[in-house]
Parts: C-alpha cells; sequence; structure tokens
C-alpha cells in the first residue's frame, strides 16, 4: 500500500547484492566499492567550479556535485547562480568527464535542471514536498533523496515512493545528511546518523549514500565520518570541496564544512584501500 | 542584515502592544481578544465543510481552515480536492462570512489559490521553501507561517522575512504546531512548543498562532493545551473539527485530532471567558 | 505486571475526579485549587531563605521548595549547603508554616533528608536511578518525582512505580521540568512539554506538578508558561524565587530563571482568578 | 575553572598522541590497536558468563564485560546479582585473564565493586549523579563513563572532571552509547552519535570508547556500527554478546542486541584488519 511501486520491485534483487545498482555514465552505483561524489557547495563561477571538478576527478572521484539553486536560510545571502550555474556544469563535465549532481527545488525549474544535470538531487528541505518529488518523478533522471533533518525512515521511503510512483523510476539513491538532535550546534551542527544505513539496506534495494560534510558541518570531521559511512555500509559518500587557495571566509556557503582537494586525495585513498574490495563479488551491471 | 524588513517595521510599533494587528474581514489578529480558525483537515465535499463551517460559526469561531492541497506522507492517500477544494471554500464563504485559511504547496498555484484565500496557509513541510516563500510574498495576501518541526526560531523569523523581504507584506502569522521530539508517538504525535509564544513575542511584532491539533494528534489534548497556548500568550488558535455524526474512520486525514463542534463551543467559551478581555487595551485597528 | 501497584490501587479513584488526593500538612494536592510551591533554588543562608518564604507565604503559596543538596553539572560550583541547608528549611518551616520540598541524591542521606522535609525531592537527574528510589520508597514520606529530560513517560511511571513498590507509598507527584530538544538554548533552556499533562491525567491517578523555571530557564517566560501548565490541567506548579534586592549575578543557582516576589504575587492571584475554582466538585480529604 | 583537572594535565599529552594512554592488566588503551571489550548484558550464573568469557578471549577480546548491578525501567525485571555476580566474574577472571569492567550504580556499594573490578563502569542513568562520580574518583581505579543519552559534551566532560578532582584519577574512558533522538525506536533503540569521536579528541586526551550495542539496540547492527565507530576514530569498543546456544527469548536483559561468538570473532578479525596498525606509532606504555 504506502510503499507498493518499490516494494513491488524487490523481490528480483533480494537474492542478489540486496541493493539495485544505478547507472550513471560510467559509474555503477551500489555496485561494485563505493563511489565519491564531490564538490562545490554552490557554483559560485567557471573557473572555481573547473578548479574543484578537476582536484576532484584527479583525487579519483566519481562525480561531480556542485549547487545552481540554493535553498538558503536568509533572502540576503547568496542564493545560486541559477540556470547561469547549470550552464557551467555542463561545461565542466564537458572538460572532466564528470557527472553532475545538482539540486532542483521549484516544481518551474525541473524540466531546465533535468536538461543539464546527470542525478537530480532534492534537498532536505524538500523530502517532504510532494509536488516537487511528483515533478522529479517525471524527469526520468537518478535521483539523490537527501533526508529531511527530523525526517523518520518511513517517510523518507514515502518520499522516493512519491518519485517511484510516477513513472516507475527506481534510480533513486538516498542520502543521509545528518539529522537535528538535542546537541544542533554545540560540537557539530548535526549529527550523521549511521544508523539509518543498514536500517535502509534490511528495508529497500535503494543505495544509501552518505553525506559527512552537512552530517558534520566541520571540514575536520569529513574523513573519520566518511570512513565510517562506509564502515557502516554506505554505498558512496557526498563531500564538499572547496580549492586550495580560497580563504574560508571568501567562500559563498557552508564555508567551514568543505575539505581541502589534498584531504579528499589523502579520503578517497582511504576510502579504496579499505572498502575498494567491499563490493567485488558484486553482479556486473 | 539577516532581518532587515522585519526589524525595519519593529520601531513604530515596540511602544504599542508589542503585536501589530492584522485585519482579515471583520477579524483583527493581535488586538482585541485571541482569534479562533477552525473548520475540517481537508474540504471533503461542499456539504461536509458547510456543516463544519456553520458549527464553527455557530460556536463563536472567527475563521474557517481547511485544506484543498494537501501535503500527504503517502502519495496512495487523499490528496486533497485541488481547485474544486478552493471553490467550495469560496461558496462556504459566502454562505458563513468567514474569511478562509488554506494552505498552498506549489509555486505554479500560489496565484490560483490567492483568488480564493483570505490568508495563505504555508506549512510546515515548506516553511524552509524559498521558491514558495517568494511567490507567496508576492501574491499580498495575509499569511500563516507554519513552523517546521525542527526548526529553530531563528530560520522561521527567516522564512518570514522572505516572504516580507518581496513587497513589504507584515501581514505574517507565526503558527506553532508542535515538534518533533523524542517523545513522538509515545502519549503524542508531537509536542507543543508553548515557551515559544513568549519568545517570539520578545523578538517580533508578528502574531503568533498556536495549533493544538497538530501539535498533539489527539482531540482529547486539544481544549487543555488549545486552553494553555492562550495562557502562554498566543494570538490565537487554530483547530481542526470534524462533523458531529462523522465516523473518525471515514474522515480522509487527522482522523484523530478533529475536535466535534459541541467540544469546540465549550473551548470557545472557555477562551472567551477567560482570555476574551486579555487585550481589551490594545489599540483599535 | 509493569505497574503493579500503581495500576492496582487505580480502581477506586477513576470513578472519582481521575486525581488522587495527597495530604501535606494543611495542603491537599490534586484536590481543590492548584497547589503553588515555591522558593529559591538553593538554600544559602537562613536570613535569605527566610525572606523568600516569607514571601511566598504572603503571595499566597503553599510550600517552600529549597536545595540543600545540589546535584551540578561543574564540581567547582556550589554544591548546596548539605545538612545544615536541611536545619535552615526546618527553622524556616517552624517561623511560616509552609511545609518543605527538598531534593535528596544519594542513597546514604535518604533518612537524613526525610528527618527534616515534608516531600522528597528526586530530580531530573536521578529519575532513573534504581537503589536511590528504592529507599525514597522506603521513606514514608510524599515524594516530588521529577521527570529525566529525555525520559519517556513509561520510564517515568516506572520510576513512580519503584518508589510505589517498596512500601506501598502513593503519594508520589509527577514534575514535569522541560524536556531536552533540538531547541536547546536557542530561546530558551528546555522546552516545557504540557501535552504531558494530560497525557498523564490518562495514564495515572498520581497528581501532576509543572515546573515553569526549569522549563524555561527564563524568568520572564516563568508566568505565562505557568499559566500555561495550570490551563493544560496540572495540579500545581514549583517556582523559583530569588529574593526582592539580590543581585542576579550572587545568586549561586539558577540565576536567570528565578523570580521576583511581586511578579509571584501577580502570577498567583492570576492562577486564583483563573484555576482557583477548577476542583471545587473534588471530594474534600 | 569548569574542567581544571582535566585541562591542566592535558600540555605534558598534547605533543603525543593526543590521546592519554591507560593500563590496564595487559591491555593499554588509547595506545596501539583498538580495544575490544566483550561480555554479557548481565552476569547470570558462572557458566554463561565463563561460557561468554571464553569465547570473548578466543575471539581475541581484551577485556570482559558484564552487570552485577543492572539499572532497570522496571522494579519486577532481573536487577543483578549484586555481590554474588562480581565474585562469579572475578573467578572467570581468574580462568580466562580477562580484566573485568562492570557497573556500579549506588555510593554505597563503590568499595565492594571496586575490589573486584578492573575498570568501574558509570551509566548512563548515571553520568550527572554527583555523588556517585565523587566516590568513584576515590575508588582509585580505571573508570569507564557512559555519556547520558541527553547529555552535551560539556555536561559529560564536566563528570569526567568530577571523578578526576577527587584524587587526581585520570585514567577515565568515555564510552558513547547512543543517544536519544526522535528516531527512538523506529528502525533502532538509540542513534549512535559518531561526531562526538573527533569532537572529544580535540577537547580531551581521554580515550574514547563506542558501544554499538547500546547506541542500536539491534544485533545486526552492531558490527556494521562498530566498524563505523573505530573508521570514526574510537580508541575501542564494547560489545555485547550471547551465548551461541541460548534463546534470545531466554537472556534476562538486552536480549535482542547481543551478538553471537561468532560474529564477535568476524567483527573483532575485521577491526584487527583494518584498524590493527592505525596507532602503531604511539608511544609504549
Amino acid at each position: 500500500m504506502g510503499m507498493k511501486v518499490l516494494r513491488e520491485s524487490w523481490p528480483e534483487w533480494k537474492d542478489n547484492t540486496g541493493v539495485r545498482p544505478i547507472r550513471i555514465g560510467q559509474v555503477s552505483v551500489g555496485a561494485g566499492p563505493p563511489i565519491i561524489i564531490a564538490g562545490p557547495c554552490a557554483v559560485e563561477s567557471f573557473d572555481q567550479t573547473l578548479e574543484i571538478a578537476e582536484a576532484v576527478r584527479d583525487a579519483g572521484g566519481d562525480m561531480l556535485r556542485g549547487g545552481a539553486f540554493k535553498p538558503r536560510m536568509s533572502p540576503y545571502t547568496f542564493q545560486g547562480l541559477g540556470e547561469k550555474g547549470l550552464e557551467i556544469l555542463a561545461k565542466v563535465r564537458d572538460r572532466t568527464g564528470l557527472p553532475i549532481v545538482t539540486e532542483v527545488m521549484d516544481t518551474r525549474y525541473v524540466e531546465t535542471v533535468a536538461q543539464y544535470a546527470d542525478v537530480l538531487q532534492v534537498g532536505s528541505r524538500n523530502m517532504q514536498n510532494p509536488p516537487l518529488l511528483i515533478e522529479v518523478g517525471k524527469a526520468g533522471k537518478p535521483v539523490l533523496l537527501k533526508r529531511g533533518w527530523a525526517a523518520t525512515v518511513e517517510e523518507w521511503l514515502h518520499a522516493a515512493e512519491y518519485v517511484a510512483a510516477q513513472e516507475g523510476n527506481l534510480d533513486i539513491m538516498l542520502c543521509e545528511r545528518g539529522i537535528r538532535t538535542f546537541a544542533r550546534d554545540e560540537y557539530s551542527r548535526n549529527i550523521l546518523d549511521l544508523n539509518v544505513v543498514p536500517a535502509l539496506h534490511k528495508r529497500t534495494f535503494l543505495p544509501v549514500i552518505v553525506d559527512p560534510s552537512h552530517g558534520t558541518g566541520d571540514a575536520d570531521f569529513v574523513p573519520p565520518l566518511g570512513l565510517a559511512g562506509l564502515a557502516a555500509g554506505a554505498d558512496g559518500l557526498i563531500i564538499e570541496v572547496i580549492a586550495e587557495g580560497t580563504e574560508r571566509g571568501d567562500v559563498k556557503c557552508d564555508a567551514y564544512q568543505g575539505i581541502r582537494p589534498s584531504v579528499l586525495r589523502k579520503l578517497i585513498a582511504d576510502c579504496r584501500q579499505h572498502f575498494g574490495q567491499r563490493k567485488t563479488d558484486a553482479a556486473p551491471v
């Protein structure tokens, strides 16, 4: 009932690896080693985006993240470059070969964002926005569905069902990005909920991505919590990066959680060492 | 900076009552006794809506609430009658004289909803949806802005600022409807946060409405928590009602939190007895 | 099973008012108008305690609260006067006639505290301390059992059962004092959970006391939230008071949540006006 | 001020590994590879305890955990064998060589428990119990201080300071065991907070132990979350085990979170493979 499409699609996969792989360009999410999605919080310029994208690619990353439409707390902070940001992302994809993950947050722009993006991201604030989920479900692109910061698993899976129910699109990645608890802002912006990783793998075949950047809000915590996410069984990470020479004060959003390319390189190397072989028995896609 | 328009509009009010009244039809919110908004969770039919609206009016209620567009957890539950629901609300307003509060949840429908509604409700799930807040801000109607169930006061006031920043519309009511805590679903769906009532009155001139229906999820708790909301200083209540003869199992949403008209009548009488004279020294609008 | 003694004692009361009255000196808790317990956070000296106690009595308060043993976060802050504090409380009781509520936090001191106190308070930090609950249960005095700040109702009622299970002592008041949520320390130290008031009245015959002082952490919020607690159906309030002439910086604990005697007087007058007659149909004890 | 002893002891260690090693028998916590503490929830009998202890030792575990005094929600469930349980633990230590970690929860029993135990555990419910912390601080034994399930880091470190402040005992391990959030009991009893691991390593030299058993409440989640804890940088794990042939329904406490010895063996092997060499550059103790 509540999870009709997602449940009906489950039987064929349950005897396989438990995760249904999603093909995005050359990348398979949920099959083989975990994927690494990395990039700037927001697309600020072509040069900034290209520099970071090349660093992501050189570090061994699989996909590029970057926001063109940014949902911000205040109306007076940077709201993203909009469609111009999408164009930048597309050019950077041409130069680096990295598929693009970018957020869409308005039903009126789903079609536009889908023309540029390889993966449509639905942000935490919109996880329970039915009209948006419906339009995203119709767009026919893989989806990265972030968990609302106070959403239950039941609510999250029903949000995925909204997407799947439109056209039967099962290419949905669930992204844990930290929950809001009493510990808010004491030592960490959010608390990364890694219990949810095996909990999701028990309930669904959708791949699980962990976002240690938003899940901690602190660049120093990203490597240990990123590794922890994979140790808990996640199928990939999504990570914010700031360019090597950029002052944190000059970054237009999430300035303190972006890691430097050198840190990313070390983190990806650690991931490959420990988790690279984790899924070699997975069926090739 | 963060609260530019709302702060700049504050000085002229701070020596007055502290709350800037909002005129909606014959009703003044924030001046005089607290207002009572009541009605069905969702508009299900003309007859159902009229029956409840007449009961609300006869009980002494000031405005009618009712959802035409419903944000639901599951894609397979009743999603509201949409524009047909708006038409029903308008007809019921003609018959009862009660101004209408109804939710809008998609940027593409703001203009349409604004043609019918007296107050545009932004729901909890959309409190941090900037494109929607921006469109609502442009619509020029009074707004009821529900708090996200894990939103801080800073986030909530910034959401109000998104509305105010478009055209200087200050006719925004802030609606507390329960927060999500560790106590979720043990004895109550949410926990009504009444601490936030004086906290908001310290920080802003916007009127504060309390929703004991969503704030408890239990019809039995609505009268005591509604009275508590007013005792804490709220400028009004918003309450869900189900018709006297309707089986709870037949209601299409929130079946267990709606109170019966007879209970509403008693609750409004208690409100008038205890809080009716609370603001008689307020400046007439 | 889990609630044996408390459940078995329920039948005789369920057709009465729903609350089993507790007699403490001249006061009946749970019968007649709500009771007001007030006093300093900590007993600091005889003069300070007497001054506040007289103010409480003159304002119409029913009992005196005051800590002799204080559970503090830091080992370097004031830990209470210990047994000397108990002696002061007893002398002040002799002078004012007010029964005394004071905390016990160590199994080794239960007997001592019980020699002085009229009501033994078990604090939030000890709500799930079985050895202490057991000793308190054996002491044969009325108990004020504060809720742990992240305790469920099930845990709370079981803590009461620990007390009741020793010698069948049913003279237990349940005290809601604010829960810890994501909103911690933004605009309020804790969030006062008033949903729990009707929830407890549904589940048990034990009287419910609301503590707006700890429940908000802000003296300005104590009157509105205290009134809200009674509107929600509480059987009484417990309130921290600081002397009229004392600088807040000179108070040894909880300096910013104590209200002045003049504020207490107004609050008690409001309570009497609105809630004084609430339970006149209750059976006299 | 607040953290006097712990801060003053910090300088000599900060240029070392950042963690001050604690020697317990042959084990060094915080130096070399992470330690594994494992054993039954409660000591139920000599045979049960010995069987599990031998399994822990054979699997490569470093210490034995087991409760003799159990803080239970209900007064009618198994409360532990008390001093008889301590005697069993001591005999099992003689047979297996494994040092013993066991909880003390009453000031009157600290001396007794300290005669048997190698490490005194202070449980979550007592993290903010000053009299107990003070007595434990005087006992001169290493301490495992569990975090309260709604405790801030500030509160937790101050609890450690209570212990350290008595006699300068710095042999304190901080144990994260899951926090209480809105997600309580949906898919997991608690949420294991791994953000706190690097946060603690930034603030103190005390070793950090992760408890995936209480942190999840589900045996299936213990291996992934245990590995995640070490990936986040923890200095060790504490894990509940049930004997291979025991029915879960026959276990006297925490029946669904204990893992089988075969699962423990695999988990420890994985830990050694990935994290065994993590601290080889640490100074030998």
